[in-house]
C-alpha cells in the first residue's frame, strides 16, 4: 500500500491527465528533485529502442549522472516513429527543463503505450505547466506517480525498504508497470516494463549505476511474463542525499547494506509484475540447480518459463511434470535425465530418469495457489537460477489477440 | 487425398486398435517391407529423448541401415519410463522381428502420446500378429497407417511424389502425424512429430541418409506450432529399390531430382503439421531476408514464429507489425531498424523505422486467410530464412490446459 511506504526526501512527484489517453486515466506523470541529484539508469537490450529511450542514454550521458527529473507519458510508447518521434521526446525534456530551469540534458524521459503511432507531444507539453504546482511528495502523490505510468496494468505497483546507513535513516521507494511484452533484459547504458527508483542516500552517480547494475540481473531480468522484451524498458534510480547519509564505495558495509535494501524492493516489485501478467493468476518460481554452470542454469529456467506447454499444464494447475522436463531437454544445456529431479510445489515428482507416485489431486491444489516453486535439479553442477513467471491463459490470448483490431 | 497418392512398391502397411487408447482408435501401425532395404532416420535433438528413440538410433547403426519394418504405437509416449521402457522397446521390435523372420535391431520403433506412463507394450505383442496379415500396398492400407499414427491431430496427413530417373518411374509417399509439441530440431543421428517416408527408389544407405538430411532443414525443420521440441520426433526414410530405378551417389542428376521430390512430399507433410496445430486456423510463412547471415535469418524467423505478441495478433489476425519488429529486436541478431522493411499479407506496412500508411481493414481480411506470408527484410546482409508457424489461439490454450486433469 502507498500509504505505509517510506518515501525518500528531496523529491516531488504526481501525474495528471494531458489528453493521450482516451479513458481520461492519467497519462503523464512527473519526477523532480529539489536540486540535481545522482542518477543512474537499465535500458532495454532491444535492437529496436524507442525514441525515448534513446535520449534518455544520451541525457544520463551528457549529464554525467547528474540529473533534475523525470518525465513519463503512458499511451504511447514513441516507438518507430522516425525523427519525429526523437524531436518529440527532446521536446518533454526540453519543456520541463525550462520549467525547472534546468538544462535538457538533465531530464529523463520515458514513454509507455502502442508502438508506431505519432506522440502529440503538444499535449504533453501543455500539461507540464498544471501539474508542475500540483507535485507532493506524500503518499498520495507517490500513488499517483504509481498510476500515472500505468497502460494495460490491472493495479499500481511500489515498495520501500527503509534501512539505516551510519546511524543515518535512508529510504528507498519504487513504482513499476508492465504486464504484458514483458521478459526485461537491461544491459547498463539497455520491458516495456518501466521502473522509478527513488531514495534519499547521499551515493555518487558511478556507485548509483554499479549498485543498479548489481540488483536488475536477479529482480528485473528475471521475471518473464511472455518472453517479449519490449522496445522502451527502462529502470531508473535517482539518489537524493537529502537523508545525509553517505554510501561509502562498493567495498563498504554502507553499499552492501544498500544494495541488499534496493534488491528487496526491485523484487518485490519485479513479482508484482508477474503477478500483474496478462490473464495471470499465479506467480511460479522456476528454481534450477545442478546445472553445469549458472548461464546454463539461466537458460533452463528460461526455456521452462518460456514453453507454451509448461505455461498452459500452469493454467490448468496441471503437474504434467514430463512437458518441463522436455522443456529443458530442448534448452540446448547437457544433462543426463537419468540424474535430474523434479519438485512441482514441495512435492518430489520425478527422480532419477523416473516419475514418482505422487497424489494427482493433492499436487494440483497446491498448483491453485497464488504463488507457488517447482524445483528443477539437472544433477549435473551446481549452476543454479531462480526465474519468477506466470501462466499462459485464455484470458492472455483474448488480451492480446484483441489489443487493436 | 490418400486414393490419388503415387505409393511405393515394395511395402506392405496398415493400423489397428491393440487396446492402448481408450477411445478403441487404431494405435498400432506397422510398415513391412517385401525384404531388407536402405533406412535413413533423423531423430529429435532433445536431451530428454524417449526409449523408442533410443532403441531405433541403436537400431539403425547395428543394421547399418538396412531394415525390414516399422513398429509404431500411439497412445503412449514410452518417455522417462526408465529401463522397463527400454525393454518395453526392445521387446516391440523382436516380437515384430520373431514374426518377420527378421533380426530385432531390423526394425524400427516408434511411439507417441503420453510422457512418464508406462507402456503396456504386451498390447502391442498381442496385436502384431493380427494386424500383420491385413497389410496391404494400395492406397486404403496407407490411409490406415496415416491414421494410426495420429494422437491429438484432428486429420491424417499425407503427401506423394512421382518422378522418372533413368527413365523409370519412382514412387515417394509419406504420412505424418503432430499438432503441439511441434518445432523439430532434428540432427541426423536427432519432434512429437513422426514422420514416415517411403520410396521405392533403389539407393544405398549412406545416400539415404544424405538426401534426409539436405530436405528435413528446411521442412520439417522450419516448422513451429510452439517450439516445444518434443522427446519422440522421428522421421524414418525406407527405400524398397522395387522401382529398378537407381539413385547415384550425391553428384548425379538421379539423385539431385530424388532430393527435389523428397523436399516436396516433406514440405507438404510439415505444412499440414501447422496446418493442424492445436488451435490453429491459419499457416502463416515468415520470409526473413536481409539479414547478416543464414543463421541470423534462422534466428529472426523463430524468434517471431515463437513470439507469443506475435502469435495472438495473429490470432486476432491483427496487423501489429510493432510486435514483430520488436520480436526481431530482442532476437540478438544486429541490424538497424532505420534500414528494415516489413511486408504483411502482401501489404508493405513498414519501411526504414517508419509505419507505411495502409488500410487496416484491407490487411486484416487478408490475414484471415488460411495462408499467407510476412516478409521482414532486415536491410542488414543477404542471409534468408523462411519459418511457417501458426498462430496462438485460446483453442490453443485450452486444449493444453486441460490435457490431463
Amino acid at each position: 500500500m502507498a500509504d505505509s511506504l517510506a518515501l525518500p526526501r528531496g523529491f516531488r512527484f504526481g501525474a495528471a491527465s494531458c489528453g493521450l489517453k482516451r479513458s481520461g486515466a492519467p497519462d503523464l506523470a512527473l519526477v523532480v528533485a529539489d536540486e540535481l541529484v545522482a542518477a543512474a539508469a537499465a535500458f532495454t537490450s532491444n535492437r529496436v529502442q524507442a525514441a525515448p529511450v534513446l535520449v534518455s542514454i544520451e541525457h544520463v550521458r551528457r549529464s554525467g549522472g547528474r540529473m533534475r527529473a523525470i518525465v513519463v507519458n503512458s499511451g504511447n510508447a514513441n516507438c518507430c516513429t522516425g525523427k519525429a518521434g526523437l524531436a518529440a521526446a527532446r521536446l518533454m525534456a526540453k519543456a520541463l527543463a525550462a520549467k525547472l530551469d534546468c538544462r535538457p540534458e538533465e531530464v529523463f524521459v520515458c514513454s509507455t503505450g502502442v508502438i508506431g503511432v505519432p506522440l502529440r507531444v503538444e499535449k504533453i507539453v501543455a500539461g507540464i505547466p498544471g501539474l508542475l504546482p500540483a507535485l507532493g511528495s506524500g503518499p498520495e502523490a507517490f500513488a499517483s506517480l504509481a498510476r500515472g505510468i500505468l497502460t494495460t496494468d490491472t493495479r499500481p505497483k511500489t515498495a520501500s525498504a527503509s534501512l539505516r546507513i551510519g546511524g543515518l535513516p535512508v529510504r528507498i521507494a519504487g513504482c513499476t508497470k508492465g504486464a504484458g511484452m514483458i521478459a526485461p533484459q537491461f544491459h547498463m547504458p539497455a520491458a516495456t516494463m518501466l521502473a522509478f527508483l527513488l531514495t534519499d542516500a547521499a551515493v555518487t552517480p558511478a556507485v548509483l549505476r554499479r549498485a543498479l547494475g548489481a540488483v536488475v540481473g536477479p529482480t528485473f531480468n528475471s521475471i518473464t511474463v511472455d518472453g517479449d522484451t519490449s522496445t522502451n524498458d527502462t529502470v531508473a534510480l535517482f539518489a537524493s542525499g537529502a537523508s545525509g547519509a553517505r554510501i561509502g564505495n562498493e567495498r563498504s558495509a554502507g553499499y552492501r547494506h544498500f544494495v541488499r535494501a534496493l534488491q528487496r524492493v526491485c523484487h518485490s516489485l519485479a513479482l508484482q509484475i508477474v503477478a500483474d501478467g496478462e490473464g495471470a493468476r499465479h506467480v511460479i518460481e522456476i528454481d534450477v540447480r545442478g546445472a553445469p554452470n549458472e548461464r546454463g542454469a539461466a537458460t533452463v529456467a528460461r526455456t521452462i518459463a518460456h514453453s507454451p506447454l509448461v505455461k498452459t499444464a500452469l493454467a490448468g494447475a496441471d503437474p504434467n511434470w514430463g512437458r518441463i522436463l522436455a522443456a529443458a531437454g530442448r534448452s540446448g544445456v547437457a544433462f543426463d535425465p537419468e540424474r535430474a529431479a523434479i519438485t512441482l510445489a514441495g512435492v518430489p515428482v520425478f527422480r532419477r530418469g523416473r516419475p514418482l507416485p505422487f497424489d494427482e489431486k493433492s499436487v494440483h491444489e497446491r498448483m491453485e495457489k497464488q504463488q507457488y516453486s517447482m524445483c528443477v535439479d539437472l544433477g549435473a553442477g551446481r549452476g543454479r537460477a531462480r526465474v519468477w513467471t506466470c501462466e499462459l491463459s485464455e484470458g492472455y490470448v483474448r488480451i492480446n489477440a484483441d489489443y487493436r483490431t
